[in-house]
């Protein structure tokens, strides 16, 4: 707790925004606990990840946050394996992922203030995915975060179609930058990655 | 923490079972660390509660500790408003709660050694529900955790109706058992309570 502390301090102080990926899902009043803890105090993060599958009373308690500059990406569609199991089940035609961006999309109207974009984006894995139009029909007024490029094989001309226009992705790399370095040139081999990572994203915003 | 590990330990110490409602939902090696710091160490619980959002990868890095007589409760149908939003969305002619038990019911067939109920129990509220009798038959191998009762008006003929034949039922008491209490009397009121609620839920299993 206290290294996770630090971390987020320092990410804060240096001016970059820290998103928790803490994919919280309980109710009223423990969901707002959680928000207060994860949204300021000691372990204030920017932005948070949260579950859907307990419905609205889980995910409002974080609006209250949102005026002071927070935002939270709630899981819709993610980028393993096992996202096929529920995630993909068909609902009146369409994925239960679907389901959940338009359901997203409905509870923003009642978040105080005038967004260009939600306060209430999407956790959306673009690997594996066939309908990358409907996808990018139901976000294009919210904030993606997209997870799996590199080490889970999402595409960058999935990712491109979908946020292009828009520019409303923020693309997660994690083992894809970090896995099988040697400690002798971590930092030499990180900055290097890094350099080429920034290349091939900003080709999805071009 | 320090009070939480401090209530943890006492619970365990006078031979009850704990169980940490901390409704996980992560994957592979996050939730293979989680299902470590819930299930053993400093904060030993005997039981978690996981959210199915994610699919088998998000619960199975938990099957591991069943062999160290731990187990699990997955969300399938929760006791809040906000569960009608995804859980009661009606997949194949059966709402999605219903796809999670079945695919509970699925994975536990891969759980190692020989269990009359699996340890991969199921919550489910059974305030506001229609169908008991499919919900009985699709949890008959399992323990379920059984939210709602008191303040959100759980119906006590519903919950028999569901785990008088099996014994397969842990209900739980939260706001109805300690809200609305004198700080002058809390013992007292408290015990009175316990007492009444142990009556009227052993009726469920006569």
């Amino acid at each position: 707790m206290v290294a996770y502390q630090q971390i987020v301090s320092y990410i804060r102080s240096i001016g970059e925004i820290v998103i928790a990926d803490v994919k919280r899902g309980d109710i009223g009043s423990t969901a707002g606990l959680y928000a207060k803890g994860h949204l300021s105090g000691d372990f204030e993060a920017d932005v948070v990840t949260l579950s859907p599958y307990m419905g609205k009373d889980a995910i409002s308690p974080y609006f209250d946050f949102f005026a002071k500059d927070k935002g939270a990406f709630v899981l819709a569609k993610t980028s393993n394996e096992g996202s096929k199991d529920f995630q993909d089940l068909i609902i009146d035609g369409q994925p239960l992922y679907m389901s959940v961006l338009q359901k997203l999309k409905e509870w923003s109207k009642e978040i105080p203030g005038n967004y260009k974009f939600s306060p209430l984006g999407a956790v959306v894995g673009v690997n594996e995915l066939k309908d990358i139009k409907a996808l990018k029909e139901n976000s294009k007024d919210t904030y993606l975060l997209i997870p799996g490029y590199g080490a889970q094989g999402a595409n960058i001309e999935d990712i491109r179609a979908l946020i292009q226009e828009n520019k409303n992705g923020v693309i997660n790399v994690s083992r894809g930058y970090t896995a099988g370095i040697n400690e002798s040139d971590f930092r030499k081999v990180l900055s290097q990655r890094a350099q080429q990572l920034a290349k091939e994203l900003s080709e999805c915003i071009k």
